[in-house]
């Protein structure tokens, strides 16, 4: 969705040493958005981001299309989802994975790459998205990419621009939280035992609201009662008018 | 779906006669029945049909999936449009058209084909079926083929066979009843008139229920009060187990 950060470049330079040609998209996609969601603050910094793009070769083409030329007059369509699109985000932002299918399914059959790179910080949407390609044969490989983080390890994340120095400083405990519960895992703790404390030490460091703190498996973000399998801590929080999200693999 | 007749083994050969390769599917898609429709019973004779499929080179590769390879554990996704997919069929067969948009998605995007071929018969399934294609940029060019009629201008369907012997020529009436319909409507009638005139018809003509006889823009289906654009006649009628349709141009 453009507004460029470290962690975007971290992608195109992964892609970059993968791929022969690398293409970047840049949409700010409206259907992702509810309307009472941020889609009309959201950054728009085309200029710079192709600059940042230009740099260093990370991008050989930017793909940066209007939104009628991605929506027309009589689309019609929509991509819905159950499985890991259900519960987590979705209990917050209902809107949300039927606006990241469709976007998605359209640039990848606009590009049609052999792979395409996703960050891990929208965890969930990377296996939306693996489950989407996989069901309807996209034939795209999808690759994960570790988040990048600030020096007090917090997410980057374009709507980190939205803080202010206060609230600067209080999100960037919460990684430190999620990194804690992960530790408080793998020494025995129980699931609902951490993600309870995981919720209030959240409310205790300055966030105004916690979405969820959820332990999930890692693969199918299924509830889990034991860590037989991978799993993973997800995190999303509000502070003031900004949310934000994280997550970690516990093991 | 199978069970082959003329009409299916005519579009076969259009294909052959544009394309150089030619794949024929073959699938009985259970997400596009109901519980209570025909899956069951639908007529399935692969053998029979990959030796009509080989003569005449009609196809160069016949790609008959089962279920499993379709809709494995975990499939999560679905496919729902409004616009053309709105009203005439999904008013009477709700499931249907997020049951067409997953399979042609789906298969499209295992064949990658630079045209797909689809009847006419199915007159509504083939315009859900280009917006599907255009909403999504599926990269392929969607051709429309005629309806292949029997001698009495009975729409080629693999479900006449399940008309008895007295269904079967009550059957055949459809045709002449929508035929009868569109010259009407180029004499002046009124689409209201028409519409009504035709339901009635067709219960005279001896079917069990008329499920639509609906004048309709032949481009978008959006109901039409005078006929400016190209227009169509769509008809959907029940005779005893057997449900038929069928659609001719008013112009």
């Amino acid at each position: 969705m453009g507004a460029l950060h470290e962690g975007h470049l971290s992608l195109a330079r992964l892609a970059h040493s993968l791929a022969d040609e690398v293409v970047v998209s840049i949409f700010v996609n409206p259907t992702q958005f509810a309307p009472h969601e941020d889609f009309d603050r959201y950054p728009r910094v085309l200029q710079a981001d192709v600059e940042k793009l230009g740099n260093d070769n990370h991008a050989d083409v930017v793909f940066a299309p209007t939104i009628q030329e991605i929506y027309p007059a009589g689309f019609a369509t929509r991509i819905v989802m159950n499985g890991p699109a259900e519960g987590l985000e979705s209990d917050f932002r209902p809107h949300f994975f039927a606006g990241v299918t469709i976007i998605v399914a359209k640039l990848l059959l606009a590009a049609l790459p052999e792979i395409a790179i996703f960050g891990e910080k929208d965890y969930q949407q990377l296996l939306v998205i693996r489950r989407l390609v996989s069901d309807l044969g996209i034939p795209a490989n999808i690759i994960g990419a570790p988040i990048l983080r600030e020096s007090d390890g917090l997410a980057m994340s374009s709507r980190n621009a939205y803080l202010s120095p206060e609230e600067r400083k209080v999100a960037g405990k919460l990684n430190v939280i999620v990194s804690g519960l992960c530790a408080r895992l793998r020494a025995g703790e129980t699931i609902p035992a951490v993600e309870k404390s995981g919720a209030h030490a959240v409310l205790d460091a300055g966030f105004s609201s916690v979405d969820y703190i959820a332990v999930r498996d890692a693969a199918t973000l299924a509830p889990i009662t034991s860590l037989d399998a991978p799993a993973r801590v997800l995190a999303a929080a509000t502070l003031g008018k900004t949310r934000l999200i994280d997550n970690m693999a516990v093991t």
